[in-house]
């Protein structure tokens, strides 16, 4: 007869359940172990990062013998063909399932940030570039293609999206941020949890919580934030993408948070995220956090102790490989120091996970190794349209769409392509013996394809592009570990940028960067001025096809550009007195506002209706026209924020609550309807209880931040409210054709 | 018979009941009010900063008619003589004692940071050159001088001393902040506090709490700090000045703290303040904060409601002038909006002080006016002796001290003495019709006067004096308002010193700022650094003293000198992760550390001897001897650090557990000891109460947080404790010559 546990027609807990009662605490935690197969080449362009211990990695042998949760990165930590990936990943599950006694395989977990991160796979615009697209339905086609590679390939879970929400433009992780605004984060983390997790890949929630707002910017640097800063603005994102998208996992923050590191947080990791939010998934430790503990920290004398706190804390499992769980934690629950019931806990949660994958069917195998296309044309027109709705036009005199013409480009970075891909990116375009690499066109290449003369002499129009070249720990100017001192652009590039403009030469400024930089004067100077935020393989046809208007630049600032190079941290998402300039005398005012991006076109605004009243409990209508009022079709995106004049808690001046994509031929005109519930005002009380309080609420609408030309208000009547996080989170849009 | 209140006699808790029960509402809502005659002349020199409501600020006559609280800034608006003041004062105070049914005078309260803010009176080297000094005896003796001033001329408080810690350089009060390590910040302060009290005067503790963590360091703008950075790094100094220096007033921050302004911060001013700290004296408001609560902060919508919610939240006087409290609290009062109780609560503390400084006597009159000299040769020799004991010789090729030579002095301020004076001097040293203004010498009349030759040309060594000029709100480069974007020097004067260091003759740099500024390689250039924080009237002759060997530079950093611009904020007070460099490409290692400060002779520091275990509520005494191994005699500041290795918290990587000022003439040598309490080791814990925990304590001894050679560690034992506000604040140091 079948073990219950084998059986995929039982119920997940009736089969977990049975497997746990077979388990000895050995083999149940073989199931919270990670494992890191590191590859063998010693010059592999990555070198993991270090534990701190100095001590060698452990072998899969060393880790495994009971089984194992996790195999990390089999496709990325080095270039590796997806055909010869797929037959590491047979071998790796064949070792796991012949080492333990109940012949479980792992989960394997890749990044897939820009795109599943190996050899050849299509690199998608990052973050900040989905942020800019205001786009949450392209966002969710590219997470579905992205994932259906994954699963192509056996990759069980990607480790993305990131929610952080920007606090510091000069932390070198901002490029991995979708933009500065909860909501802005909240919808479009969403709709990439929806894509992955609809291609059957387990999405990853990271970095929980508060890893963003790093004192100084400098990563992995405190968090200083109180409880109302991190519930209100860090914490939001996670929570509709938890209920809305359904994301099974949750990667914790490296940091502390006031104190208390994120991966010994019990509230943060147990009583907010499983108590409060009811989160059923797995939380994967991010990369050594645990040893951290120990090691950084300071919180734990032992790797033992450093794995009990996480364990006690709601980690359950320890990645990329075991250090701390394993054996040292194993010790502390036979000496009766951790429960057992701990460890039985995160198992549980992992191996539910691995029923739902059906990793504990007795028909798994491991996937079978052939050639696949990960970068297909589909994929490739997806990164396209992706980076030209994420381009974002902050200035032009007119110059923009630009006829074929000779034109100089030049920058740092533009013969490189790479510098169009995020800092997560790094193994899929490396070169490999007899594999081709991606192709990747620069600008310069993609406008000759266009028409243009590309020319070092005599241009009839400069094109200069600036910005960053991602890396990883100081070995680009964004990326992970690639923090900026202050917003200025990188090395000499506003030097270079000032005698450029100098010249006479009408100048297109194409910014491609991981992170906005005060422009001072340049914008001013220059004849346009082209935000892209890393805009992938595609960047440069995307770029190109915008400059000569073959397409329309549809995006808008995710973040603000701000007007000085000093002055961080600082978003838009300030209080009334945060943004004043009367009490200091630095200005934080932004160059240009958040939401901010012109068009080839012109848009009205107009005929605002707000419902008056609604209760507490209740929701109001907001109504608004839109008419594209000028010559060419063109893409407005439509965003209404709202104000609270007066409640018990400073709030910030205003505050995105809805946006609306709208596609307008010359002459026509929409009717775009925001259904605005109480919920979307609620906030933490000085009690530090979500509240809706009665009293009014300003209502403005208009094309940025900063270009609110139609303001109301409407009153929310009745008893203060303490929704739960069954709140409403989204407010929906309706875009109906009018005369 | 004598009403009750009106004895001398009685004790003032049977007084003021007395007098509290004859009192209407108003009257008692009089004694809330503060009133600020604003100078006829619409030319005087600083314009009282605005409420934000656009209307003219009441008349005397329209706030005391039934008595008032305070006076505001008497003698401190615009430039008056000592006997113009008091001829002013009197007569302000029999309006008050007139309009009043009970003839209650007012409380006159001034500005008194670098000294008393008047026409005339001595300036003193501000807060940070105190904290320079390591020195509390000199800061005790120099607060008595300024209280004696004060009390002589008929004020009764003094807004002062600055408790804020510094937390991010850029903040323009950095100025006046005493330094950035909360032990430091206590010792000095209370020191401060016990010599203001000492001479009559109520000290009044600023800005409760959380000021300097404002964001981007900008004034007012939010700050995030969570609970547990609140309490254990930015409350931390008041603890000590309000129980060991006793000071009788606190004044609120003007920031919100995670969202709830401190003006209306109940857990702050009254659960933290009040309840747990036992503070028994008058919460007075920072001036307009109350109004802020409603035009600022947005967390009242009436001037009453803003009223309501200050008074409740703990603030008893509303300053500078009653805009909220008066009649729109008093009408909420008796709407039954408000309990009458939270009015009688603040009047009962008002009236208390009152009846401590005389105000309820019958005997009790005005000051007689005459001439007074604010500024006699004891206070000069005293702004001079702390001047030299706070100045920081921060690198010295030999080229220090200085015989007498050609030299010739520049900078941008070099000719202006007002550069060194704080921004809390201005109307000081301005000039009256008829009054002779303060001398200040500039360094190159007092070079002058120590024997060099000051030319311009051919200069056998240049003294290059840079840093800051003082002014509020946008009119200085340090200063209330005067916030910096990044740590350059303001202005030109990194290129200004690059051209003067490229020009081959040996230069001194001197700083003279009010805040530390990067320096880059100019240090390595320079042939000597000195640094002075706003030495005060005497900084000129100081300094000349310094430069020519006259006097010794014995001042050590309270604050580190940065080595790049950007990165901010930070500082010395970082965890292990906070200091790290291998994770982020910002480098947050300073330039010049914490602590230090070069002399003319050389020390060394040997034999540490650490009691090896104490219990978790005992002491242990660590000792180290200190020889003068130079030539000439000279001062040592040696210094005490701890550090954690395993806390349940983060903590920070060390911190400053005691220090000791030691003369020693050449070859002679001390024993130093320091007795420390396990208190001195607390913090607070993950569920926010105070603790001390078991465990090993790492002790280093040395000559600054960045030179520590001696190193040990000693042992806990026993249970967790958790101490109260009782728990042993200060470390007592004993200084025993040995041969």
């Amino acid at each position: 007869m079948t073990e219950p546990w084998r059986d995929p027609l039982l119920p997940a807990s009736v089969r977990v359940a049975d497997l746990l009662s077979r388990m000895t605490l050995e083999e149940k935690a073989g199931q919270l172990a990670g494992f890191w197969a590191l590859p063998s080449d010693p010059g592999a362009p990555v070198a993991p990062m270090e534990d701190d211990s100095g001590e060698p990695a452990p072998g899969l042998d060393d880790i495994a013998g009971h089984g194992l949760g996790q195999l990390t990165r089999v496709y990325g930590t080095a270039p590796i063909t997806a055909e010869a990936g797929m037959e590491r990943l047979a071998s790796l599950q064949r070792q796991v399932t012949e080492a333990g006694r109940f012949g479980i395989p792992a989960i394997a977990h890749e990044e897939c940030l820009t795109g599943f991160m190996t050899f050849g796979a299509t690199v998608f615009p990052g973050p900040l570039a989905w942020g800019a697209s205001f786009d949450p339905g392209l966002v969710r086609r590219m997470a579905g293609a992205i994932g259906a590679g994954m699963r192509r390939v056996g990759v069980h879970q990607g480790l993305a999206p990131v929610l952080d929400v920007v606090r510091d433009y000069r932390w070198g992780r901002t490029e991995e941020c979708i933009g500065e605004d909860p909501y802005l984060v909240g919808a479009i983390g969403t709709a990439y949890v929806q894509g992955l997790e609809g291609a059957g890949i387990v999405a990853t929630l990271k970095h929980f919580a508060g890893y963003s707002a790093s004192r100084g910017g400098r990563n992995m640097a405190p968090v200083s934030s109180g409880p109302r800063e991190l519930a209100d603005v860090l914490v939001e994102p996670f929570v509709r993408a938890l209920r809305e998208g359904g994301a099974r996992s949750v990667m914790n923050s490296y940091t502390d948070v006031d104190g208390v590191p994120v991966a010994a947080h019990e509230g943060l990791l147990t009583g907010l995220l499983r108590d409060e939010l009811g989160f059923g998934g797995v939380v994967v430790a991010d990369y050594y956090s645990v040893s951290f503990l120990e090691s950084r920290h300071g919180v734990a004398g032992s790797r033992g102790a450093a794995g009990a706190l996480a364990l006690t804390a709601g980690i359950d499992v320890e990645l990329p490989t075991a250090r701390c769980y394993g054996e040292p934690l194993t010790a502390l629950v036979r000496s009766g120091d951790v429960p057992e019931e701990l460890v039985d806990r995160a198992a549980e949660r992992v191996l539910l996970q691995k029923a739902e994958l059906g990793l504990l069917d007795p028909d798994w195998e491991p996937v079978k190794p052939e050639p696949v296309d990960l970068d297909p044309p589909e994929n490739r027109a997806l990164a396209r349209l992706l980076a030209e709705r994420s381009t974002v036009l902050l200035a032009n005199d007119g110059i923009l769409p630009l006829r074929p013409c000779r034109v100089a480009v030049s920058g740092p970075y533009a013969d490189d392509p790479h510098s169009f891909l995020g800092c997560y990116s790094f193994p899929n375009h490396l070169a490999l013996p007899g594999a081709p690499g991606l192709e990747i066109p620069t600008l310069g290449e993609a406008l000759t394809a266009a028409g243009f003369t590309v020319t070092a002499e005599d241009p009839e129009v400069n094109v200069l592009v600036l910005g960053d070249r991602a890396g990883m720990f100081g070995r680009g100017t964004s990326g992970e570990g690639c923090d900026a001192e202050t917003l200025d652009l990188p090395g000499d590039q506003a030097a270079l940028a000032s005698a450029v403009l100098d010249s006479g030469v009408p100048t297109v400024l194409v910014l491609v960067s991981g992170r906005p930089y005060a422009l001072g004067s340049l914008a001013d100077r220059a004849a346009a001025v082209v935000q892209a935020f890393f805009p992938g393989e595609e960047g440069g046809t995307a770029l190109a096809r915008i400059i000569s208007g073959a397409a329309e630049p549809s995006g808008r600032l995710p973040v603000s550009i701000p007007r000085q190079v000093g002055g961080q941290p600082g978003t838009y998402l300030h209080s009334r007195l945060g943004g004043r300039t009367d009490w200091s005398s630095v200005d934080p005012t932004p160059l240009f506002p958040f939401g901010h991006g012109l068009s080839w076109t012109s848009f009205t605004c107009s005929d605002l209706s707000v419902d008056p009243v609604a209760p507490t409990d209740g929701a109001v209508s907001v109504a608004v026209t839109v008419r594209n009022v000028g010559e060419v079709a063109g893409t407005e995106v439509v965003q209404l924020y709202l104000s609270d004049p007066e409640a018990s808690v400073v709030r910030p001046e205003r505050w995105l609550a809805g946006f609306g994509r709208v596609e307008l031929r010359p002459g026509e005109a929409a009717r775009v309807t925001f259904s605005v519930h109480a919920d979307r005002t609620s906030f933490t009380g000085v009690d530090l209880r979500r509240r809706v309080e009665p009293g009014e609420i300003g209502v403005a609408v208009g094309r940025s931040s900063g270009d609110l030309p139609l303001r109301g208000s409407f009153t929310l009547s009745g008893p203060v409210r303490h929704p739960g996080a069954d709140r409403v989170l989204s407010v929906p849009v309706e875009i109906v054709p009018v005369p």
